[in-house]
């Protein structure tokens, strides 16, 4: 093996290209105008497309110290009606034709369902430092921004559908924290092993669990939009549910226990996690809270379902979720802004409440809770961080049609900006006041 | 951690089946009767019953020393027309309507490009044992069978198309030996270290290449069914080798040696075998082709690349492939043979044609080229292996219009029975001789 193209090879390499540049202009004139293509092959084109434009924004954006799934909104929006599109409109027809999207959609549902699984198996709260900090973080840090939300629907309904739905939704998706994002971004600040840096992934644990559950509770009660029957939903997710616990649970531990090919467990638990999935959507709620349900269930802290979990990461969340990602890129119309000053304006005013609430609501609560001040601070900024599970619960927003194109165009912006800003605000706050997080190292509180 | 149900713990699970029954009981009727279900729920849901049924039908023939494969065709035709259909027609349109199953076939053509890549990967001509040998028994193993399969074509146009490509393509599809399989067979029969799984692996992987590489040809020359041009095609498939050969190969080995990150190199890996896939099929090869030649040109022996190929085994291989193989099954229409004695005469003259001309002429072959008689007979009955990569090959013929759906039937029975007969057929000719094949371990050609 050698560590680069052997200098002898280069003249097969400047040949190989003359043979292609001269295959392509031979033929290719006749290739794009004869053929309509059939429609898996267009759909491997788009795929390929996708991921490779998405792996070079994730690229570029890694060296400003971003996570990927930056560049994956970001190469979505690129390729979608926000610039390609509007640069260049024919090529959204003949690049992303409607069987196309749809067919993307249903793949890179799978990949969204494998993620949330994993994200449920990961939920704990077996490891939280301080539980009175962490209480008073979520009530603070998810309370206000939910308010705050809550109070931006009422004055703004061009943002969606109106009613009881919209504003609960609102204010729910400004109290979102990325807890995936943010282990992430934790991890490259060299903050994991502090005692901020478990005290923030205590609380954005308890807040997902606290925002899936808020989600379920509003799409039960209203998310029918009038097509359902409320009661019906209501009663059969609290089945599911008490089903979940009393009898899934303990079938799985048995299970994990006994089996020991992880090829039949692997089946097992993502059959599972799709079956849960198809379950929950079957019944008015959305597919992503069953296949989170169902992690939940999952016993922890047991070897062969972490092996599971590293298994799915190669295609399911290192493929099919980018495909999900990107596709809330290609749904986002950033055109919709420029149509009036008012839309610019209702974007910096959600973009600033959001911010200030979670920081105020987030740094205050902890702040009062008993974190000294300038640990308080960076938590509000850590806090900030929307992410992936923005731009998952703004997708549902839109399908659910509590929010228009406007405010979901609106949330997922919101989501990349304070994603995006999380780690040079951390930076920032934690330049002014030294770095003196490292010294409290919690090393003890991890098992 | 419970080994298993904890007996304090059933009354709880008693308790939960309860609540569920209850809840199915008061709100199912209106459930399925009132709502027509998303087309994302009934995908995860069509999804989720073809994975329980084929790890139901794997769990049950595994007892039986049969590979996965076996238990995903077999669950797709008892899913399908052959079984359910008959017994329950109304159950495919509710289970798998046309949209579902578009759905579906988007979602395993990216597993069956993954699993075409990662053979490409592991397609090797440097571990051969004996040369000569090996040469024979592809030449005898793939030419007789080959000639055989184009004369039944010849006798029994009622199989296909008709013309020049049916009759190659149905002489390459009796031609076919399955090397996943078949190296799964052979360690389960404990041969995989022995002078005669050397051989029958490194027969069978050549025979693959000559296999997919008579394919193409054939696709290229006559597969386009008069809708395109065959010069085109021949020459951007030229073209495409040249280039992969001169330019691809060397950029992916200075690629592999310089970048680090697995992530990285499974995105750029992927992205290429999709891109490849979506170049063939525009160029009107199958996708398989193309993600088979891009995994040719991956360099071997690379520690990162072996890693690769592990993260890709979870849920492209363990999830998005078995899919594709019970698409198989719910496309095979077993039906179709009682229509006519004629057509099981057909069917059976098929199978016996395939098996004799492939034992036979791996056998023969072998024994001239100097193998001893006993291990020759054996090598011929490992050989007639057909499993996946039929599959596959029927596939293509079918979508490319070689073979009717009673020519598709005939060799996806031939493949299924082929390979189950695999294992006892090699244990009974074994049993008679006395296993004398582990004596002579060619542990020293392993690296």
């Amino acid at each position: 093996m050698t560590a680069q193209v052997p200098r002898q090879a280069w003249p097969g390499v400047v040949g190989g290209l003359v043979v292609l540049a001269g295959a392509a202009v031979l033929w290719g004139p006749a290739l794009l105008h004869g053929r309509p293509g059939d429609p898996v092959a267009r759909f491997l084109f788009s795929v390929a497309v996708i991921l490779l434009v998405c792996h070079v924004f994730g690229a570029v954006l890694k060296r400003f110290g971003q996570p990927p799934v930056l560049g994956e909104v970001v190469g979505g929006l690129v390729l979608g009606p926000s610039v390609l599109g509007l640069l260049w409109p024919s090529s959204q027809g003949w690049l992303f034709p409607e069987p196309v999207l749809t067919a993307l959609n249903h793949a890179a549902q799978l990949g969204l369902i494998v993620f949330m699984f994993l994200l449920g198996c990961e939920l704990r709260t077996d490891r939280i430092g301080s539980r009175r900090v962490v209480g008073a973080t979520v009530l603070g840090g998810m309370g206000l921004p939910f308010a705050a939300g809550a109070g931006v629907a009422l004055a703004a309904p061009a943002l969606g559908g109106g009613g009881t739905g919209f504003v609960l939704f609102f204010g729910l998706a400004l109290s979102i924290t990325a807890l995936p994002v943010l282990a992430r971004i934790l991890v490259d600040l060299g903050l994991a092993d502090t005692r901020l840096g478990a005290t923030a992934l205590s609380s954005a644990a308890v807040g997902d669990g606290v925002a899936w559950f808020g989600l379920t509770v509003i799409l039960a009660g209203t998310g029918l939009s009038g097509t359902g029957d409320v009661a019906t939903t209501a009663g059969l997710a609290v089945a599911l549910v008490v089903a979940t616990v009393l009898c899934v649970r303990p079938a799985l531990r048995a299970l994990v226990a006994r089996v020991s090919s992880t090829q039949l467990l692997l089946g097992t638990l993502v059959v599972g996690a799709i079956g849960y999935a198809g379950v929950t959507s079957l019944i008015g709620l959305h597919p992503v809270i069953g296949a989170f349900l169902f992690g939940v269930a999952v016993p922890r802290n047991v070897p062969a379902v972490t092996r599971i979990g590293e298994q799915l990461q190669g295609f399911a969340i290192g493929i099919l979720l980018p495909l999900f990602f990107a596709g809330v890129g290609l749904s986002t119309s950033v055109g919709l802004l420029g149509e009036s000053a008012g839309n610019w304006l209702l974007f910096l005013l959600v973009l600033a409440v959001a911010t200030v609430a979670k920081f105020v609501g987030t740094g205050g609560a902890a702040c009062l809770a008993g974190l000294p001040v300038r640990e308080s601070v960076r938590l509000g900024a850590l806090m900030n961080c929307r992410g992936v599970t923005e731009l998952v619960v703004a997708t549902i927003g839109l399908q659910y049609g509590f929010v228009n194109e406007l405010g979901f165009t609106i949330l997922v912006l919101v989501a990349v900006l304070t994603t995006a800003a999380t780690g040079p605000l951390v930076r920032a706050v934690t330049a002014r006041g030294g770095d003196g997080s490292r010294d409290q190292a919690v090393t003890s509180d991890s098992p």
